[in-house]
């Protein structure tokens, strides 16, 4: 079996193309006392990734020039010397855009007992499916009655807010970019979908809200923002979760309805997924119910081979995905 | 005597000027039941009052073009057929820009019996210090220990500001525009100041905060809201009171750091102050004493006449005020 990983060639400029990447074999050694060796099955590529690219310090460490990538994953353990792990258990891990995974047993965790398929702790049951479940009911304390708006809601965590905001009893509008994707948006369970393609996304949402909105989760900032700031009712929350419109240096948009937060005293509030670590209990409890209730349900892009990573990677900054973007090993 | 009020004569576009404004007899009523006439001895004039003066709604009326102009004022009571208020007694009230003032005693509040000069209830007893104190202890959560940062600390809402952090046991750098103003401001207990008509505000701020900040107070918007962006630390919490930079039609400025909202999960709250109604007990007691004591004191620019009272208003957007501005009648 071969046990190759991207590795960053160089720190892209803007956004990034297939220079930046290189596949390379990464070596064998054997295990120290305390190791796991695991063959990754699936690997996940998220938006966050393009910010560990630039050489800033973050809330993660920027990636190396020369080194592999990391990243979500999910695997079975094929070797072991650790009293935790044996082989054959299925654990998710961040060790990912590679093949074999070689770490401590701490770096790797086993996955709950719950009937779901492995790659749901990469969707629903992970960064994804926790991002949105926190964002929505913790940073912009969401709740039952509330009207709430969702950017990028085909991609893979505003697809999750819109399923999860349905399930809570909210009221959903979401915005997407095209006929095919605000048709699946609606799908999900959106009472709204406002095509931002086909008009200004201000308008768009003034016309689907028109009570306007208590709750907005951000995914992509610039003028979805700015809407979000124009609609907004007094005492509306917003959880800035992602500004995928900034992430490969475009210049920012200046936000014309900002001088809103005071007369309708909005909240913003950024956000991890991992400040919440303390409540991943009630998170599984609450997602695992509804993937069972088939109240929120997976929805994937799957790309297939180690070879596809960056395309599937830079494909999330072009629209090219629906739902959670994956690749299958 | 004269009674004399200022009445909006048309919209302003952009920046007013004196030809919005017209002084013109306000004509006298005999009193109905119920009511008083006040003849005002102070007027205040604030940054909000340009919102009053667009058609559009928020969280005030708009002031309507040929009506008089209103805001804070205090004066003395020169006659009632009201109970709760005798000849004799001074008030607080919204009924400002004229001379004399008639309405219900209900729009009418005495000032309460503490030894501070009538001016101090349209200042840090007032709107202004309300503003401060509420902004930054209940919008911000500021708390002994924090490093906060307010813009506009040479204005009236800013110096109180600057003040009560102080008296709070926090640390304060405060940004104003001139070596005057900013020596005035360290004057007033901040331990920096960032002059920003010397340096760009990002760098100034990033000097004099090497280890960031906890929490922004934000009278400015635009390039110092920016500032304090690039600067804040993990959990900072900004009060989102005023952006005197964009009253005027100003076009926005784009906020280049805004995506550090979510590495450094910042929170931005918008306020007004009649939001904290409830607390303003607690509010007098602590200003109280913090007058009393001397560590709040007034600072105050005080223009003669009714009819200085538009200019004194635009110099409000001109940095032409250290410290609250009052026109004394």
């Amino acid at each position: 079996m071969t046990n190759r990983a991207w590795h960053l060639k160089s720190r892209p400029q803007g956004m990034p193309t297939m220079d930046n990447f290189e596949l390379k074999p990464l070596g064998d050694r054997p295990l120290a006392e305390g190791e796991v060796r695991v063959r990754n099955a699936w690997l996940s590529v998220d938006p966050y990734m393009r910010g560990r690219m630039n050489d800033v310090k973050s809330y993660v460490p920027a990636f190396e020039v020369g080194a592999p990538l990391q990243g979500g994953a999910v695997g079975k353990v094929i070797e072991s010397r650790a009293p935790g792990l044996a082989e054959g258990d299925t654990v998710f891990h961040m060790l990912g855009w590679r093949e074999e995974a070689v770490g401590p047993a701490e770096a790797f965790n086993k996955v709950p007992p719950m009937p779901v398929p492995n790659e749901a702790w990469l969707g629903n049951l992970g960064l994804t499916g926790g991002t949105a479940y926190f964002g929505l009911l913790r940073a912009a304390q969401a709740k039952e009655g509330d009207i709430v708006f969702v950017s990028a809601a085909a991609g893979a965590v505003g697809s999750a807010v819109v399923q999860i905001a349905k399930a809570k009893g909210m009221t959903v509008i979401g915005s997407a970019g095209g006929a095919e994707k605000c048709a699946w948006v609606k799908e999900l369970g959106a009472d709204a979908v406002v095509d931002y393609k086909a008009e200004p996304i201000v308008q768009g949402l003034q016309k689907a809200a028109p009570k306007g909105i208590d709750v907005y989760f951000d995914n992509v900032g610039g003028d979805h923002l700015d809407a979000a700031l124009a609609s907004a009712r007094n005492n509306a929350r917003f959880a800035i979760c992602g500004m995928i419109d900034g992430y490969n240096g475009a210049p920012p948009a200046a936000l014309r309805y900002i001088m809103r937060i005071i007369a309708a005293r909005i909240m913003l509030k950024g956000f991890i997924y991992t400040d919440y670590m303390g409540e991943v209990g009630e998170f599984y409890r609450d997602m695992g119910g509804w993937l069972a209730s088939g109240q929120v349900k997976s929805r994937e892009t799957v790309r297939d081979g180690i070879e596809a990573a960056p395309d599937a990677f830079l494909d999330l900054f072009r629209g090219g995905n629906t739902g959670k973007m994956l690749v299958k090993l």
